[in-house]
């Protein structure tokens, strides 16, 4: 199989790693607005040839589409009307809604698998990319219903390849859970190492006082703005709703603590301890 | 060299393992309210005897007191009152000011040393004991002044052993540094898997749709509420100001999401990143 991977980030360029050396892909042809990206990815044997976009396209059997989520929304429409009839068009975006909606009257839209493999380091670019990054993790297909059922299997047997068990939704439902599960970590992240830096002009005293807990809860602040903006951007409805229970529940804290009721804190410290349910599995 | 260990925890119990082991203590004499927590510190080595409080204390040349910070000011006047006239206490809890205040007066204060190991993990209890612990670990000493240069001295040569590097400042000094540092994570991580927890239902969605970032900014909502309840409360008024400087930045972004300024959410995010300058010394 021709596969065509527009982006050759963390993302993109880990799936072409395990794509080909896991015998799913023959040939991988590589996209990048970045020429130093695209370089590396020659350079680490992540494709096989880079092409502009429309060229890429115009002969592969899969185009995976692995950019930030403004950039698919833009190009998408492009690519489905550059393909071959027979050939499919998988995105990766971490906001589904919005993607689904801007090709849902295509011509070509049942050619076109919405997906989301709930995988990531904080690291990005071609250099970051891992071979394994995926196995075990969850794939996440939106809106199987408005794809075509050979452009489903094909996806289907793409995330076999990386071991992704395969999870069904509604591309709304989907942007609502990881609003939950995943959003709110990264802005806690960012917002915290803010507040701190804001705070300790010394980065000599964060680091001497810092133990692995501060490390850990900051650590997606390491995360690339270019990919997190359009999140953002485009799940926004979620991201304030849950932005706001999570405010909510902290202004209830810091009322607790205000009021010296200690007891209370102490049982919803034992409730959130219920977490090690899914952290310990 | 004769230690006592009151509390054998996490803490106190690989402490004890590395200054055995590391040959800075020849016995050690643990001291728990909990008698499975002795009984399992007995089967693990890590104590050599396990005894009451009053007659642990008073054949010891050092004690470390490594309980909660709440039961550490109940009890810590005792310990003074009960030691030979050169032994020497070091107690490790999170919370200063209040511990220094409460022995400011008493007639052996100078044989107390307030000390911090910037060390720990989010599980707890002897079985947590870990040796190299606290290993390339920060270790701060507060009040130094108040205490007798012998005990300080003691007390460097034993954050040396455990191959601490040594930082002073006084105690309000510290409260404040932590709340920043390593009280706000805690209590964004608790507040985060709560908001989690109560709105995914389903423990399998949130495993499914989990990755690496949420486990990372959730670890700490696993730690004991029964360690974390007194810092809070002997650190409320830190706490109380890191929470509203957190809260704060939060409402700030809510705000620039509601109103979709996505230029300035972005360049707060690039600053935000400052904080690999900390995480990847």
């Amino acid at each position: 199989m021709i596969i065509a991977v527009i982006g050759l980030g963390l993302i993109g360029g880990s799936m072409a790693l395990d794509l080909r050396q896991r015998g799913f892909a023959q040939t991988i042809v590589g996209v990048d607005n970045n020429p130093i990206h695209t370089l590396k990815a020659l350079e680490l044997g992540i494709v096989d040839v880079v092409l502009p976009l429309n060229r890429a396209v115009a002969h592969a059997d899969l185009v995976i589409v692995a950019i930030p989520v403004q950039q698919i929304i833009a190009i998408l429409p492009d690519i489905l009307s550059l393909i071959p009839p027979h050939a499919i068009v998988l995105d990766l975006g971490s906001a589904k809604e919005a993607i689904v909606e801007s090709i849902r009257e295509h011509p070509l839209r049942k050619r076109f698998v919405a997906a989301h493999p709930m995988a990531g380091t904080e690291y990005s670019g071609p250099e970051a990319a891992l071979s394994g990054l995926f196995d075990q993790k969850v794939a996440i297909i939106c809106n199987e219903h408005e794809s075509a059922p050979d452009a489903v299997q094909i996806v289907e047997q793409l995330f076999a390849t990386l071991n992704m068990p395969l999870r069904r939704m509604e591309a709304n439902e989907h942007d609502m859970h990881v609003a939950y599960i995943s959003h709110i970590s990264h802005i806690s992240s960012f917002v915290l190492a803010t507040a701190v830096l804001e705070k300790e002009k010394s980065v000599n005293t964060i680091f001497d006082l810092a133990s692995g807990g501060f490390a850990s809860t900051v650590r997606l602040a390491k995360s690339s703005p270019q990919m997190w903006r359009p999140i953002f951007e485009q799940n926004s409805h979620y991201v304030l709703e849950v932005l706001d229970t999570y405010l909510s529940h902290l202004q209830h804290w810091r009322q607790l603590i205000a009021d010296q009721q200690f007891d209370t804190i102490e049982k919803m410290m034992t409730r959130a301890n219920e977490i090690k349910r899914v952290l310990d599995r």
